[in-house]
C-alpha cells in the first residue's frame, strides 16, 4: 500500500483500480505460482507426487456474519472457515481464489478488508491467485481455497476423508467444541467485540499442522462446521458405522451448556477416528494439553448413526435440542 | 435425476437435500478426480508434465442477467463465461466448483439450473467437483473453473498471457464482435427468448480448441469480456507496445452498430497476436471462415494504447461511446 493511497481513499472506485490498490500486494506468495492476478486465469505448476485438494466456501452478510461488523474481521474469518476444510483432509494450503460481490466499493471498507484478509492469508501461508469483484444488493463473500498432499511411497492418494472408520477405531476432538455457539449473542449485539468467545468466532483455529500430521494415521477426519453431533453423523453414514460418543468426554467451551455447546455450528475443530494402537495414543499425547487440544471421546463399533453416552440431563437437553436428527 | 424426484419436487428444500438431488450425478467426469462431491474438500491428481490454469467468475442477478431468465440459460451461459477464461489461456478444462447463493430453493427452480448446467458442462467436457449452496437476497453465482496446459519440452509454461505481444507481430480475433450487445435489448426485454443475437448472449461460444492450438504459437491472447477496444488496450499495456487496429478489417455482429459492437462486452471472442510468419498465415487460414472465424484485424508496433484507423464517421461515433479511455 503506498502512501497516496492510504492518504487519499475515494469512496466509490472501480474494479480495475479496486483490485490494484487492496489486492495486488503484500500477499504471501507460493513457489508453485507461475502467475497470479492480472492475466485472464492464474497458472500453478503442481508439485510432484503430490495431489491437489480444493474446497469452495460462501459467506453472506446477515447469513453468516453481521453485515456491519468490521471488514478486517468478515474477511479473516472467511478465509480462516475455508481453509478449515484444507486442515480435515490434511493438506498444506497453496493459494485461493476470492470472489467478492459487494453493495457499494468503498475504499475505506475495503482496506480494512484487504489489511484483514492479508493477516489472515500470512497466518495460513496462503497466496491470493486471484479473483472477481462484482456489485450486488448484498455482500457475498467465496473463498476457494486449494493445498497440496504428498503421495504416498506407491504413488496414492493419502487425502483424510469422511469415509475410513473401522468398528475398534477410536474417536478424537481437536479442541473444545461450542465456542462460537456460545459467542454468537454478543457477536450479534455487538459484532465488533473480539472479547471472550467472540475471538474464537472471528479467528477460528485451523488445525494444519494437526490434520498433516494425521496422513496415514487417521481412517476418517471432517473440520465441524454443522456441530459435533450432526456432523459426528456424516462420519457414521460415510464410514458406514456406528460412533458411539461419551458424553463426559467431549470438552466444552462452556461446561454450562452442554447441548449447545454440542449441537451448535462453526467450531471448525477436527473431529477423527483412529486406529487403537499405540502409535494414535502417542500422537494424541503430542497434541494433546491439560485444558484443551486433542482428546478421545468416543469408539466405533459397527451399526450407523450417533449414539451418546452420559449424563442423563444432558442427553435429555440434546434431545430438546434437535441434536439427535442423525440417529 | 430418479423418476421419484421429477414426480415430486418440493419448493423448499434443504442444503443436503438440494445437492444430492441436483448437482450429485449426470455430470461429465474427469479422468483425474480423485474424490469429488461429498467431502471436505475435493481431490485432483494432477497429470504429468503439466500446469494447473484456473479462474473464479461471479455472476449476479439483475447485474449480469435478468434475474427473470429461465434458470437453464443462466447456468449454462455463467458456466461458458467462466470456462472462456481457460480458453483464453491455452487450456483443457478439467473441473469446477461451484458457489451457488439463492433467495429461495425452489426445486422447480434448481432441477431446470441443475439441467442447464449438466447441458453446458458436457458440451465444455467439464466435470464438477464441489460447491457451497447459501441462502441470500439475491441470486448469486461464483464457478471457480480449472484445465491444464501441457509443459513444453523444456519443462516450461506454455499459458497464453496478454505480455508477450512484439512489435511486428499480427492481431487476429477469433469471430465477429458486438453480439452480446446488440442482443442485450431484447434479452432484458424478454429474457425467455433465445432466437437471434440472444442466442450468442446466453451462449457464448468457448473456443478451446482455437486456444489449445494457439500454444506455442500466439505471443498473447486474451477473451473479449470488456469490449475489444477496451481489451486491446489491456494487451497493449501488458506487453508494453501498440496495437493498431484496422476498423474495415473487424467482422461485426451487425454492421451498422459498429461503435456499439467495438465497445460492448461479453463476447468471448479470443483477441491474440501472432508472430508474422508463413505458419501463422496457415493457423489463421485453418480456423478461417467465409463469413465468420479467425481474421486479421490489425498489427503490434512500438508505443503504448490503441489506435483505430479505418471510416471516419466510425472513428466519430467510438469517441462519443468513450471507447478510447485506453489511449
Amino acid at each position: 500500500m503506498s502512501k497516496k493511497t492510504e492518504d487519499v481513499l475515494p469512496t466509490n472506485i472501480g474494479e480495475f483500480e479496486l483490485i490494484r490498490q487492496f489486492f495486488c500486494s503484500d500477499f504471501p506468495s507460493s513457489p508453485d505460482t507461475v502467475i497470479a492476478i492480472g492475466d485472464d486465469a492464474s497458472v500453478v505448476k503442481p508439485p510432484a507426487n503430490s495431489e491437489l485438494v480444493q474446497s469452495i466456501d460462501t459467506q453472506v452478510a446477515d447469513v453468516h456474519f453481521p453485515a456491519t461488523a468490521p471488514a478486517n474481521l468478515i474477511a479473516q474469518r472467511a478465509l480462516r472457515c475455508a481453509v478449515s476444510d484444507l486442515a480435515a483432509m490434511g493438506a498444506c494450503p497453496q493459494g485461493f481464489h476470492l470472489a467478492l460481490t459487494l453493495p457499494q466499493s468503498d475504499a475505506y471498507w475495503l482496506k480494512d478488508f484487504s489489511d484483514g484478509l492479508k493477516k489472515a492469508a500470512h497466518e495460513l501461508n496462503i497466496a491470493l491467485m486471484g479473483g472477481d469483484t462484482t456489485r450486488g444488493k448484498q455482500l457475498v463473500i467465496s473463498v476457494a481455497v486449494q493445498g497440496w498432499i504428498p503421495l504416498n511411497h506407491d504413488s496414492n492418494s493419502q487425502a483424510l476423508t469422511r469415509s475410513g472408520a473401522q468398528p475398534g477405531d477410536i474417536i478424537c476432538l481437536s479442541g473444545k467444541v461450542g465456542a462460537a455457539a456460545v459467542a454468537l449473542p454478543q457477536v450479534l449485539n455487538n459484532p465488533a467485540d473480539t472479547s471472550g468467545y467472540a475471538r474464537q468466532y472471528y479467528f477460528p483455529e485451523v488445525h494444519l499442522s494437526l490434520g498433516q500430521s494425521l496422513l496415514g494415521q487417521a481412517t476418517s477426519c471432517m473440520d465441524i462446521s454443522d456441530g459435533l453431533i450432526q456432523d459426528a453423523g456424516h462420519i457414521a453414514k460415510a464410514s458406514d458405522v456406528q460412533l458411539q460418543l461419551n458424553a463426559d468426554a467431549i470438552l466444552l467451551a462452556d461446561p454450562d451448556s452442554p447441548a449447545l455447546c454440542m449441537t451448535g455450528g462453526d467450531d471448525y475443530q477436527l473431529l477423527f477416528t483412529l486406529p487403537d494402537t499405540v502409535e494414535s495414543a502417542e500422537l494424541i499425547r503430542q497434541h494433546a494439553s491439560a485444558s484443551d487440544g486433542v482428546h478421545k471421546i468416543g469408539k466405533v463399533v459397527s451399526g450407523s448413526g450417533v449414539n451418546l453416552s452420559g449424563d442423563r440431563e444432558l442427553l435429555a437437553d440434546l434431545n430438546k435440542a434437535g441434536g439427535f436428527n442423525h440417529f
